[in-house]
């Protein structure tokens, strides 16, 4: 019998983490009868909610009448700036180090009722500005400056507003640590950087391309973990990072994210959830612009959902203990966004 | 400021997979304003659940009459025996290989009503004895034999009769393949197995031990990601897979299991949901009982919940794009878990 991808179960490798996905593409004809979601509220939006314009947050401070982007400081960050460091681990096995950072909020948009999706593209832009105003001022004094937003109750957002976190520290974490590992393995025996090769080729198969202009590219990985995951990959230039984009790529990042996101919207007409996040060089008092050629920066989207509005993939038992798998090719996956309307939001059809 | 670890953030490393954890404990005081689960069902065992004795499944398979444990392929697996291969893969940015596998089911009592906490250390015992008997036949064939329980809806399970999974695979998964790697590097290093060294300090440091038996320990490990994380420990005679464990050890953890799920349930008053499963030596034709001196054979218990039956961590941005978080710390979990009642489950109290 002859191998076809989109029938036959295959591991694949994703040489950015160095790690292999079992891809099981016969699965996707298994019933469904465990849990599903709470079907996606659309309940008008909380004229309380602490993270508007004007409110007054559980910590007692009011928010300005804000009219674009509003960046404040986490009221319950999981990092703080001063914490005394832990002894020297001398034990191999009770390692401990010191973590400094800060973690802040940014609301992308004074309304409760909005998304990106809905926003307009000079709304969008703003967040994209504001991304790399604090990615500059952060990352002289941070190692990693992690730019990510939670949507959706299902990924544990408690708070409906349109926001994004960025939690700033003075470690380099787990994933972007091997990234930068790997791509500098990559660079090393290539002279190019891996991204950008990748980039190359997936432009020529054309097969897991969701979306294009001018300035990115909008793809499903080879080795997408989550059914829907993508990832944003600018065209030109070779960006290492946030604030090494130009005027015309950051307006262009905003055309395609309102795309990308509408799309996403219109495959299960529901305010897809996500968490999704941007990584790019490190920063930090030893970097700087130009210095770190074997990354590409890139955004990644993992949104949970599988085959509708109210069933997830689960990342469960054989996911925790040995190793992710998916049912819908990433290919699959790719033709269905593709087809999917990403102008017309399904909020707004008549 | 002197350095507290259950005040002070920090990181710690987890030298079994090469990651490190970011512990904020003053995280504890944040409110929760975002999704909480469904509460708890106890609603009355469906008399129609396929899986229990007698059933008939969904492809028309009718199950015998067991008493006691019962095995069978699982109708809609992610792994199937016979597959073709995909060709080589000579570019290192698109690697796809050959993956064969089966995967099974494991009723662990005729009864749907019933969990592991509730079964007798009789009941208990059979199931471990038929894991041991899977690792031996499966192990044959398969490089790697993952034996995995996911409990509770919010787990994904979709089946609420008490049973496990049984996934064995022609390729070492990405999590036993690091473990495996870590572990030989350390014993290669130290001449003595990671995980014997571990548990000899912890029985001395004792702050993370929550139960403990002539034979097992169960503990909240040093480096543990979920909030209520523990780790099953074999005392004596360093079993490297469940194939080594002799007939006391065998009863001896039918016994801390019962307890340790009994400690769960009470925690919140719940029938605890998690991802439990086995962590031991490869197997497959090129090995052999005692050819692992590296690995310590482990079960791995993951819970999702972290303040209620209601109310779970979620691992999303942050930790899906960086590294991650917890907010107790693992001693923290312990003493809780200790201060459980792990002998009257609280279904049973009257
Ligand atoms: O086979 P089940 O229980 O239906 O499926 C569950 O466990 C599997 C193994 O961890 C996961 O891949 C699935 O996402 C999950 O829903
Ligand atoms: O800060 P939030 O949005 O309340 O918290 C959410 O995102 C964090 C960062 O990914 C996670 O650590 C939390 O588990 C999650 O509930």
């Amino acid at each position: 019998m002859e191998f076809r991808s989109n029938e036959h179960q295959h591991i694949r490798y994703n040489p950015l983490t160095d790690e292999w996905i079992l891809v099981s593409p016969h699965r996707c004809l298994r019933p469904w009868s465990g849990q599903t979601e709470e079907p996606p509220e659309e309940a008008p939006p909380d004229p309380t909610n602490p993270l508007r314009a004007g409110a007054t947050r559980a910590n007692g401070q009011k928010n300005p009448m804000y009219t674009s982007t509003y960046v404040f400081p986490n009221d319950f960050p999981a990092l703080l700036e001063r914490v005394p460091a832990p002894p020297a681990s001398t034990n191999p096995l009770f390692q401990a180090k010191e973590a400094k950072g800060t973690c802040r909020v940014m609301c992308f948009h004074p309304d409760t009722s909005v998304t990106l999706a809905l926003m307009t593209t000079q709304e969008i832009r703003a967040v994209i500005d504001e991304w790399a105003n604090q990615l500059q001022e952060l990352g002289r004094r941070y190692t990693w400056v992690q730019i990510f937003e939670n949507k959706g109750a299902i990924m544990g957002c408690s708070n409906p507003h349109p926001h994004c976190q960025i939690w700033a520290s003075s470690f380099l974490p787990n994933v972007p640590r091997i990234k930068d590992r790997m791509q500098k393995e990559y660079y090393t025996e290539h002279g190019k950087s891996l991204l950008v090769n990748y980039l190359e080729q997936e432009l020529q198969k054309k097969e897991r391309i969701v979306l294009e202009n001018d300035d990115w590219v909008a793809l499903v990985p080879y080795w997408a973990m989550w059914p829907y995951e993508s990832m944003l990959l600018p065209k030109h230039g070779r960006p290492q990072r946030l604030t090494d984009l130009t005027e015309e790529q950051r307006t262009a990042l905003a055309n395609i994210m309102k795309q990308l996101n509408t799309a996403y919207d219109n495959l299960f007409n529901c305010s897809f959830p996500y968490s999704m996040g941007w990584h790019g060089a490190p920063t930090g008092p030893g970097h700087k612009p130009g210095d770190s050629p074997h990354w590409l920066l890139h955004g990644l989207y993992f949104p949970p959902l599988l085959r509708s509005a109210s069933v997830k993939k689960f990342m469960v038992g054989y996911e925790m203990l040995a190793q992710s798998q998916r049912d819908l090719t990433p290919e699959q996956a790719a033709e269905k966004l593709r087809q999917c309307d990403h102008t017309v939001h399904y909020k707004l059809r008549n």
